[in-house]
This record gives structure tokens, sequence and C-alpha cells, in this order.
């Protein structure tokens, strides 16, 4: 017999028809049991007789069952109608109890118990709930960038050189030789610019960041976009708000009773996000505290939240672009910005002031990569090789951006620590499951 | 002046418009010089003044230029308009000479040359279209999986424990602790079963296959689905049909010029693609040849094209299904076939001649893995321990299916080795650019 999803229940009312999904949980009322069925749509009710009582033994929570039944109306139950007189068959032996009752409305363990058994407690529907709208975060972005011609890209994530911050990056036995896993798809999305024009990439990530906050992993989800012809880095900006602006779009178009389980406030993201010059970030700062800001190369978290709330309460918005980063301070193939010397055309994308995303205007002239390597030390260029190659083959004025998946999704959902919207987080003291 | 695009110019004869490209090819006649720009949409011609000949000198081929010019009519020329009166801006230095000419319509060089100047030997248009061919592929593989229920995942590509095939993984320094790449997303495909019920992952996977065939690759990326609740192993090879359906659509729909360009034909895919069981394969060989094939456990490569042969002949398909392989020559998960002992649930996609894709019915009680893993000497399951437990806590019936992305877009261009269509392709001989 045809399979239906719960919540298709509600149009066969009257009909006898089968679901498959796990026992979510089983209530034994003094005078009738319930059996709570989950599958990938939700939950449907069953209503088990008294006499039959006994049998729901054999399916503890969490075994996957088939149910055959007929559809009645109930308005107290999910979706309006239960199942009654239903034939339970039992698809695998009786499940083990789970770590912890998934059944209940809240997670009733700590996040270490919840990652040691993350495949099992991602069955919460508070944690699969995160992972869709995370799958539609994702989709939203491809969409966006699709729309706008940008070319999907694959790249390798073994490299034969660790180029940037060489510190963090895992290295590997390669047939005997060392290589290294990539921290960023940087280099290779710069060079797909020459043959498409506009790429993007959404893929892993790995550093070896020994650091454990809740803001770091040692592996994760990129979402990586980079085009060329572009007049400056405001270009950029606006491809990044568009992409961000398709990821919501898609949250809430694919996943809104997700959204709904978790609480979740649309961010508000105004076609014209406010852009905030470095130095404007520093002053407003300082006329309102008495922070020494004036030799800073960088915002803090406080100083992000604070630029956050700024744009929150003066713009409406949850979102807010600092560009201008001092240049001596960001990568090494940041654009400086010819108007004012020291500052560069990078940027951050500051959400609900935390920094997002990270962007820039890149160089895109040989010579003025020989000489900015040169003047941060960097004297052997072979580990440039094929990067600078491109350059000197003729690269038109670029720029990209990049954040992570995890960051994105901690930050949409709430969660304080990136671990738990991370599936399977590694970091230095994890590697399983 | 806002950009155009080479393949919008025939909208605008009589304006004055702005491009921006790379310098294609510049051909100096004797009464006249074109210039034929190229952008990510094609190629436009651009008609120099005989008198300013010797400016075109100052940007050799591959320099990225920005062309304002007045747009006539030309029936012989590209989309049959050009550009006359240009005014051309070099938007950086003037390229080098590319390691081939990328304007002749093959590829002038071997692959290796075209390997170790990838960077640069992509932007020809032959090379390129099979990467737009490739990312329309990938597009319409998710799309099928959504339109189907199937959830996107993205699992760690760094795991803790080397557990299928072990001989060829890679090993990598995790903190100061070994850990591996992982083969496959397997096992976190199967667990997360447990909490959508069907879902799919397009990642990349590590093989340190020592061999260097035109088939292997030591990096790549997969195209990974599993979908819960199946009866056997047929629904699984009708949503892997599906899936390889919405692939060809797409590729169609979103890159119908490059496969023009490449002189692709269309694969015949039809609704109910062939299934033939293993034996009957060796039973259809052995009455035409004098193959001794009783004793064989897999298929021969030359058994593949026979099938596919067979397949094409008889069907009119370029795709064929073979099931019921031999039960311990698949991986340990595979499901029997409760009905022939010794024979499986597992099958492959044979795709014009080559197998493409891997897939099965898997196990999914507790007690079948553990003896399946005691009956192939697998005594300590520690490194099992969240795979087996997920089993332990509920899984219904579920299959799924693998594929290499870069070798389906081999089969699909023609391309003999695997190599031509990979980007930045990793094997045991190259880490690099």
């Amino acid at each position: 017999m045809q399979r239906f999803l719960s919540y298709e229940l509600s149009a066969h009312v009257g009909e006898t028809v089968r679901l498959a999904g796990w026992v979510h949980r089983r209530r034994m009322l003094k005078d009738v049991a319930f059996l709570i069925l989950r599958d990938a749509s939700g939950v449907a009710q069953i209503v088990v007789d008294p006499s039959r009582r006994a049998s729901l033994d054999a399916t503890p929570e969490e075994t996957p069952i088939s149910v055959t039944g007929r559809v009645v109306e109930n308005p107290v139950a999910p979706g309006g109608v239960e199942m009654v007189e239903p034939e339970i068959v039992a698809l695998s032996d009786p499940a083990a109890p789970p770590p912890f009752d998934l059944y209940r409305p809240r997670v009733g363990a700590g996040l270490p118990t919840v990652l040691d058994h993350a495949p099992v407690a991602l069955r919460h529907p508070r944690l699969a709930a995160a992972h869709r709208i995370g799958a539609a975060a994702v989709a939203g972005f491809r969409a966006a960038l699709d729309s706008r011609s940008f070319v999907e890209i694959f790249t390798p994530k073994i490299v034969g050189t660790a180029t940037e911050s060489g510190a963090n990056v895992f290295r590997l036995d390669y047939f005997g030789r060392p290589a290294y896993l990539a921290q960023s798809p940087q280099f290779y999305k710069q060079m797909m610019v020459g043959v498409f024009e506009r790429v993007y990439e959404v893929g892993r990530v790995f550093r070896a960041e020994p650091s454990d906050t809740g803001r770091h992993l040692a592996e994760y989800t990129s979402l990586d976009a980079e085009m060329g012809f572009v007049a400056d880095h405001h270009e950029v900006m606006a491809a990044c708000r568009d992409a961000v602006a398709g990821m919501l779009d898609a949250v809430w178009d694919r996943a809104p009773r997700q959204c709904e389980l978790l609480g979740i406030e649309r961010p508000a993201l105004p076609a014209d996000v406010p852009v905030v010059h470095f130095t404007d970030v520093l002053s407003m700062i300082a006329a309102q505290t008495s922070h020494d800001v004036h030799r800073a190369t960088d915002l803090s978290p406080a100083d992000e939240r604070f630029i956050g709330d700024w744009a929150r309460r003066e713009h409406g918005s949850d979102f807010v672009f600092v560009d201008g980063y001092p240049t001596a301070h960001r990568a090494f193939y940041t654009h400086p910005d010819p108007d004012r010397p020291g500052y560069s055309r990078g940027f951050d994308l500051i959400f609900r002031g935390l920094e997002l995303v990270s962007g820039a205007q890149r160089l895109h002239r040989y010579d003025d990569y020989v000489a900015v390597l040169a003047e941060r030390g960097e004297t052997d260029l072979t580990a440039y090789a094929g990067y600078l190659d491109v350059m000197r083959h003729g690269m038109p004025p670029h720029g990209g951006f990049a954040f992570g998946w995890e960051r994105f999704l901690a930050r949409l959902t709430g969660a304080g620590n990136v671990r738990e919207v991370a599936l399977f987080p590694r970091d230095v003291h994890r590697v399983a499951p």
C-alpha cells in the first residue's frame, strides 16, 4: 500500500492509509494509548485500543514502523486528524533508548552530550530544524548567484603549498610527500575569474585553529564568490548583499515551519545596507566612549556589537558594511584605496553585531603582487607560482567575499556556539562522530 | 558607462555601447585590423581603423580591456554585428603570451601542458565549456532531489577512523593525533536518513589511489544520495534514474551552446532504464563468447562495454542497471537478496559502457551489521561505534547511491581521461596547480 506522509493525513479523512516513520512517543493513559509517529514531514497521532496496549511494548521510542489505519477527525490532534484501528508493523528490531528524550519540546542535554550522540540527537525536531534551515540558506545563496551569471566551481582541497597563514594549516602525507588542506579557495576562485568572470563555490575549508572558542571550527563550509570587471569593492558588496538576501528569502520560503519552531525573527536586510568607513566607526566609538581607538587596526567584538547596534537603531538594519580596513592588516591580495593611503578596499559585513562576511577588491596586476609580497617579507615566490602566473596573463579588476555557513546559521538561529549548528563539528578536541 | 556582454550586442545596432573582456585575438589584415573580444558570454568583433593598428600592440592576447564603440550590422561577424570606431582602454598591464593560443578552435597542447598551465588554459572556450556543463549537471542533480524532498547535508571530511578500505586513505596530523580524509560520506549519509529520511551531499572525497589510470583521481566531487523507508533497491534505482535525468535536463537547459561547441549528443535515458541481473549479464556473455564467466564476482570493463552495447542496441538506452552483484564482493553494508543467497541488492548504473553509479539497499539492523563485520574478520568494532549505534537506535530499510561528478562529465563529453574535465586534478603525481 502506498505510503503517505503525516502532513497529508488531513486530506484523507475516512480513508484507510499507510504511514511510516519512527515511534516518537508512546503515551499510555488509563483508557487509551497514543502512539505519536514522526516522519520527515512532522508527527501524527495514532490511537491504540486499550486491549492492544501491550503490543506497544514491542515498539519503543525510535523504532521505525509502518502503520495502516483509518483517518478520523479530532480537533485536538496534530493537524486536526488522527489514525484509529492501526495495524503496526515494526521495520527493524526494537530501538535502544536514545541518549535523551527526543519527544520533549526542548533538548534535555548539554552540548557535549548532544555532540557525542549527534547521529541520534539530530533527530530532535529542534536540531533537525536548524539543518533544514541551513540547507535552504545554501540553496538561496546559489540561486541568487546563478541568477547573476555566476558559475559554480569545485576546487581542490588538497594543495601542494601552504601559502595563507601557514601556521594554522593541516599537513598530510600525500603519497609520501607533504601536502596541505586548503584553508580557503581564495587563489582558485581568483584564477577562475579569468575563465568565467563570476564564480562561486560552496565547499569545505580547513583551519588547524588551536583556540577553543564558540566561533571557530577546524573544518567548516565556506560560501565563496568572486567577480571580475568591477569598478571597485562597492559592486562586490552589492553582490554580497544580494547573496544574503537570496539566503533569507530561501529560508523563509523553504523552511517557514522550522523558523517558527525555533522562533527566529526574520532579519532586516534593506536594499541599501548602511556602509561605514573603518575610521568613521572608530570616530563614532571615540565620541561615545573613553576607549582609545586611534591606533586600532581592526574592530574588536565590542566594536562590532557597537556598530551593529547603531545600524539597527539608526537604519532598522540587522546588517552593516564596514569598509576601508587598514591595508597592512588585511590579506596581501587586498586592493588599497587609491584615494586614502593606508586604507584598503576591504570590507566586512556585520550581522547582528558579529562579523559574518569578509571581502574586498583584490589586486589584479602582477607587479602589484610582487611588490606587496616583497613588502611583507615574502622573498620566495615559488609557493605563489600558479597564482601569480595568472596575474601575468591578464586579470581584470576583481573582488569577492567569503563567509562561513555555520556562523551564518548560528547568528540566524541565535545559537551562542557555532557547534550547536555545525553538523558533526570538528575542533581541537573533537574529530568524532 | 554601463557594460554590455557580447551576446547583447545585436540588440543595440546603431548605439554606442561599452564592452569589457579579454583580447581573444588580434587579426592584422592589409587594410583593416580586427580585435576579437572574449567575455563570459562569447566573443565580439571590433574593427580597428588601419591608422590605429599600432595601438593594438599595447593590448596583446589575454589583456583585459574595456571598449566603447558604435554597433553596426555585419552579416559575416559573430552574431551578425560588430563594433566600429572603438576606444580601447587596457584594464591591466599587457598580458604575457598564454602557454598555447587560446583563440584556435582546438586546444593545441597535450594534456600535461594543459594541466601544468590550467589556470590560464581553462580560458580556452572548449575547456571552459566542459566546466559550465559540469556546473549545470550538479544544479540538475540538486533540483531533481530537492523536488523529491531530499535534504542537502554537509558532512565532515576529516574523520577520526579509517574504516573503509583503509589502505587508500590519506592520513593527516590533527592537532598532534592521527586523523584521515573521508573516502566517502557513506556512514554520515546513512546516519542522516535517521534525521531527514532522504538526504544528499555534493562534496569532495579523497582516495589515496596509487594507480595512475584515466579513471581515477586522488580527490574528486562525489554526488551522494540516501533514502529511507524503501521496499528494496528498486526504489533507490528509480531515484538514481531521476537524478541523472535531472542532470541531463539541466545541462541541455543551462548549457546548450556549450554542448553544441563540444558536439555532445544527448544521451538516451528512458523512463524505464533496462535492469539486468548480474548472473544474466554473465549468461549473455557466455552465450556469445568463449569467456569463462562462471566464477566472475564482478564485471570487467569489457563486460560493462558488452552490456552497454546491448542496452543501446536492444532498448535504445545509453544507460543500463546491473543489479544482484555477489554480496561477498560488495561493501559490508550491502543488503543481501533474501530470495537469492549469495547475491545482493547492490547495483551499478552503466553509462555508455562504463560504470558510473554504485548503489544498494543497505543493511539496517544492528545485529546484521555485527554479523557481517564478524564474517569479514572485523573483530574490533570501536572504529564503527557511532555508525553502529545509529543502527541500534532504530533505522528503517534504506539505500542510496554515489557517483563521481568528473566521471559523469568525462563520459558525457567523450573525454578519454577524467583529468581532462577535472578542475585542477589531483593524482599520485600531481598536487599543483
